[in-house]
């Protein structure tokens, strides 16, 4: 049970769905990004659900192909996050009137993605909405039995790596706000890291053996690397002058920069832990599938995040920048 | 791609989201009350997602319990209908605010029944709603290879049977909606078919090899018993002397039993057929599960469903009754 983007409250929800109900298929249940279910002796399902509402995740005027396409992204974000290959989805979707243009734009963003990741869109419910649309997806995929990266495998010890740029999501967020000035080129680069996130499945697939723990950046590196670190009973030390950031995020003001990077969301970028004596593999794998690979920080003993920043070490609360997000 | 429930222009949504999304891994996608998808040699999972809206497909003043069961139910039922074995369920639930005694509530009513058919809450996903709640349920059912009971498997010559009785649910929401006159038992009754519905997941699976099609009664007889002889390219006549209804619904007016069983929707039997050699089994298989299941019917050659009716033989067209509906 996650409550990504939402309120705080939201999280304390999960508790009341936490109760175990006996059977022996869940190999393991809510808590990361996946859940994964048996699937006899060699295989695992790695299983996620996430859900869009208007006006709380987008807004009504989004292009429909771009809702369609960042509807499954998330969800094969999740997929990646556990090491898993997409395998199919299903689409539930609540609708104030079937607006046929609409539709076939959504439909057009949602499978060229589900085709580009060989994920079959396997069935689904369309229902009336009395107010806004509203986008539910359930991701399977399938991973080798034990193979999966989980949240809790982070050790003392472990390099802090993360995949591309980070806080690119927020900017585009406040470009899309008009609240930020930068060039027609980066305007685009940066709302198009928004709204048509790119899922890091071959990377998570590939550091299946070689990552200890991963999880994806959803909602902003302090808040999703304290999962981590709270699932594997860990504290780390990141190196602000490390975190790889656009040259467009760069030339903005240095807080900014932080606030976009910690608790902005929306990257869908990677964020793992491995052996420093995996330093070569990591970066073989990043050539492999064509991703700046990005070692951050390093994973030690007792608890909370530390970042060794240019106004000098900061604690870094996993919520503490909640009051600064979207 | 289903659309209970909801309006016939919602039904064409699905023709947008046909497009097969190339991998080798779902055997069968949109278009029955399951997807399946290849687990293994011996096995395959059955999927299903279905989504509840707020005034909708219930009022705001729905005992949260009563909704947390139902919202289960409905997807055990298509996993019922394809003879699937539920293994584990997602949750994505949108709600205007987090309210914990309702919350308390509906995790009951929804863990109760997930424990009395095994069926583990694996993970979900819950955020902040603008308007009402919304709740998106993904059933995964396990079921042995090539043993999914399918829409399209009906032959001409089959017997067609249903479980139960029908027409309960529409008569519970005329109840609820006080357009009837019941005794306090027979109101009692009614309201808790319709708000506490029991998916017939034993039935579902014993009929494995005996029934040759099957499918669930969410929609009303006349348009679920439709799309199995749409998708089998059979027709179908059935004896209204035959079906099987409750007392208290045999004591009103013939036209609005009528309306209840054949458009009501919200039964969540199941209308399967199977071979007239069968019969014996198909007892043995009703006294094994403690149901009644009784034989409505035949599968002949060409389209079209035939009620023979009191008033005469009635050409029933799957979306004859909407207007009828709640």
């Amino acid at each position: 049970m996650s409550s990504a983007g939402s309120p705080g409250e939201f999280e304390l929800i999960a508790r009341h769905f936490a109760r175990a109900a006996g059977n022996s298929r869940v190999d393991l249940g809510i808590g990361d990004d996946c859940a994964l279910i048996d699937a006899g002796p060699e295989r695992q399902w790695a299983v996620t659900t996430d859900m869009l509402v208007e006006n709380v995740h987008f807004l009504a005027d989004v292009a429909p192909a771009a809702l369609g396409h960042k509807a499954l992204a998330v969800n094969l974000s999740d997929l990646a996050a556990c090491g898993a290959q997409p395998r199919a989805c299903l689409l539930a979707l609540a609708l104030p009137r079937a607006d046929d243009a609409w539709l076939a734009d959504f439909a057009n963003g949602l499978l060229a993605l589900a085709e580009q990741f060989g994920c079959s869109l396997a069935g689904g419910d369309t229902t009336r909405s009395t107010a806004g649309v509203t986008i539910s997806i359930t991701a399977l995929g399938e991973v080798p039995r034990g193979a999966a990266l989980l949240r809790s495998g982070a050790r003392v010890g472990d390099d802090i790596w993360v995949s591309g740029h980070l806080g690119d999501g927020a900017l585009g967020l406040a470009v899309r706000r008009d609240r930020i000035e930068l060039s027609p080129a980066a305007r685009l680069a940066a709302v198009e890291r928004l709204e048509r996130p790119t899922p890091r499945v071959e990377l998570g697939v590939a550091l299946r053996g070689i990552a200890h723990s991963a999880i994806d950046v959803s909602d902003g590196l302090a808040g999703d690397l304290g999962h981590v670190l709270k699932s594997s009973v860990v504290g780390a030390t990141i190196e602000w002058g490390a975190l790889p950031v656009s040259a467009a995020l760069a030339s903005l003001p240095l807080e900014f920069q932080q606030r976009c990077v910690l608790a902005g969301g929306d990257d869908y970028e990677l964020v793992f832990t491995a052996d420093a004596a995996s330093r070569d593999a990591v970066r073989a794998v990043g050539r492999d599938v064509h991703l700046p690979l990005t070692r951050i920080g390093i994973v030690r003993a007792g608890g909370g995040l530390t970042l060794a920043a240019p106004q000098g070490p900061m604690d870094i609360q996993p919520r503490a920048f909640d009051h600064f997000r979207p």
